[in-house]
């Protein structure tokens, strides 16, 4: 058998805090406005991804799941981000004549997430940046996050914030060739570790429309979707950014919950309308209003994708005071039991008890019909080695449905 | 007895096409922006008022569907208006002293809507029209209705647009004391006649919150609140004026759809967001789109209030292409016998079964579970003299609960 390359990575997913909607340029991902995420923990929510370099391949080719996806594969993103990364590893090959000439080989990639691709949780953003770290890492590239970064943008705009842990930007940029439109790193996880997320995955609805459409559709026939580029979100991503570094919850909840609402406000104002928030979402950003009400500030946040599920961030401190709500509230929904035993839960079940004697509450308790299951998480790291190799030596996935 | 004075009216109900959301006085009900509505039929929804003064009455009093409301009756809302009136009485008096001094007498008021006023149907707006030309005529004033408008305007805001029928503009005028913040006639009934609307009454969810305190909210809070009233109404503001002169429906329809999702979009701007439109009303908004896009042009445009109704506007030419439609779906509701005979609902079924042949749908037949009736209504005229007369000898409700 010819000589082989392989390469395995795992990607985290990311929840935008500052949202991504609308391309000033859809062939190269360029966005509308700069936006802002925060990178989820791999033991919860993760992309592994492993690929192959053979000189004998005769194609490129890719499984996702289990499943070879030719579409994908055929794809021009795909052929995009994989010529860019085969160029970096051409302009190595040419300063050092020692270098196997790889770049010319075909690649074979083989990707799994450790969760269901359909729950609509930005599964594209982490497949792409563990695509281009994996294939970066097989080609043996020298190039930083940054510099990967713009490459992974023009497979999934999102995915170049998934190449770092912790708080990231995606500055906007405004060359029309894309070169200043790259992922930056706000903090690093260590900068606030404290911060958890809870995404409550709602019932999957008919998905209104993809959001590849839907954002090129507010572009094009919102009238306040202006306003929002220009004005709104340049000066919230400052204050953002500030309010991540100065650590201040407050702000940073505020600021999340407003952008979320005003990107699905720029979703309604265009024509046709679009909805990804449904009831049970709004009966959500009740919920939240309510907590924060009742404790008298800002403990938890939410924000929503294109789609239903809402992602709750908030402060390990401040968990026993969300659970004793959330926890009572979705019970019955799985996902506790991996990461509370017993007596926490039974804490949480009893602090709500005493507050609802408070009588302070309407809390509409059907809530939980809407939703499927819950994920605890929190922030966690950028791109990570691993040892799960998902490609057998024939370059073909060890796994198959 | 002592002499009294009587007077009856009834008033229709005003749906706006263009939306009004926002005060800049909240005393004076002083408007963010210009606002456009359609009158409807008074046949179908209306108030009836009857009033009657008499110089032994020893306090204005106000019964409304069959109890008298003490909240209302001294309220500053009420209290502005009669004192507004009186006022207007008053000049008269002083320049011809043949006239009984009415002015300084109380009055009684009695008032009854022919719908529910749960449904969320603008009945205040109704309400204080009726008011307003009743007490007018009962003090015999000679101000013609846009001089009144500035007075029901203080009531409550849309109310001023009741005061007309056909099609009607609520100009928001700059001046500070209000005096040019008045209702003004578009075009009159006559002008467009074919104009039909169809009324989908969503099963009652307890309200978001109050529009009164919603509208506050929204221009305290919204960051794309400015946009909307500083250029998107004024511009269509004067396109959908232009749109009624020139009964021009699809160029009519557009703006009405585009303005009822610019101002829901403003209200999930607000912090915390407003959401007032449901899954029901989400998926009425399909449903027109879907009615459009099949037949190729648009035939039906919806509007939403401050609640999860719609309203469905659509020109008589078109009432079979779209009852196709919407009998078809919503036919277990009751509203439709007193309408229609039994061949053109059978002949409505008859057209969706051969539409849905066609396999270009895919329509949620669920969405009747979220509504409760439906009412079939045209534009209609403004106030209304009338021989209902709701108040007895003594003042008193002829009918009480």
């Amino acid at each position: 058998m010819s000589e082989t390359y392989t390469a395995s990575i795992t990607a985290p997913v990311n929840i935008a805090t500052l949202k991504y909607w609308g391309k000033r340029d859809t062939s190269l991902n360029l966005p509308t406005n700069s936006s802002i995420s925060v990178t989820l923990d791999q033991s919860d929510l993760k992309t592994t991804t492993s690929a192959m370099t053979c000189s004998s391949f005769t194609k490129d080719r890719l499984w996702l799941n289990g499943e070879e996806d030719l579409q994908l594969s055929e794809s021009k993103r795909l052929t995009q981000v994989l010529a860019n990364l085969r160029l970096k590893r051409k302009e190595k090959e040419a300063k050092d004549a020692s270098l196997t000439k790889i770049s010319s080989w075909f690649i074979h990639i083989v990707s799994i997430n450790n969760f269901p691709t359909a729950a609509g949780l930005a599964s594209s953003a982490a497949g792409f940046a563990a695509l281009v770290a994996c294939v970066a890492k097989l080609l043996q590239l020298d190039d930083d996050m940054t510099e990967l970064s713009k490459i992974a943008r023009q497979g999934s705009g999102s995915a170049c914030r998934s190449l770092f842990g912790g708080f990231v930007a995606w500055e906007m940029g405004e060359k029309s060739d894309g070169s200043d439109s790259k992922a930056v790193e706000v903090a690093p996880l260590e900068h606030w570790p404290q911060m958890k997320a809870c995404v409550l995955v709602a019932c999957a609805d008919k998905k209104d429309v993809s959001s590849t459409s839907g954002m090129q559709l507010t572009v094009k026939t919102s009238d306040l979707f202006q306003k929002r580029i220009t004005e709104v979100v340049p000066e919230r991503f400052e204050q953002m950014k500030k309010s991540i570094m100065d650590r201040d919850f407050e702000l940073f909840a505020e600021l999340t919950m407003k952008d979320s609402n005003s990107f699905h406000a720029t979703c309604l104002d265009s024509y046709p309308p679009i909805f990804y928030m449904n009831d049970t979402s709004r009966k959500v950003v009740r919920l939240v209003h309510t907590i924060n009400a009742f404790y008298g500030r800002t403990i938890v946040a939410y924000t929503f994708d294109a789609g239903p599920n809402a992602v709750l961030y908030y402060l390990e401190e401040n968990e026993e005071k969300l659970m004793s709500f959330i926890y009572a509230m979705f019970k019955d929904l799985s996902g506790w039991e991996s990461k509370y035993n017993g007596e926490q839960l039974s804490k949480f079940l009893k602090n709500f008890e005493e507050q609802k004697l408070l009588d302070t509450l309407s809390l509409d308790m059907d809530i939980v019909k809407g939703c499927s299951r819950v994920i605890l998480t929190r922030v966690g790291p950028g791109p990570l080695d691993t040892d799960d190799v998902l490609i057998n030596q024939e370059g073909l996935p060890k796994f198959t449905k």
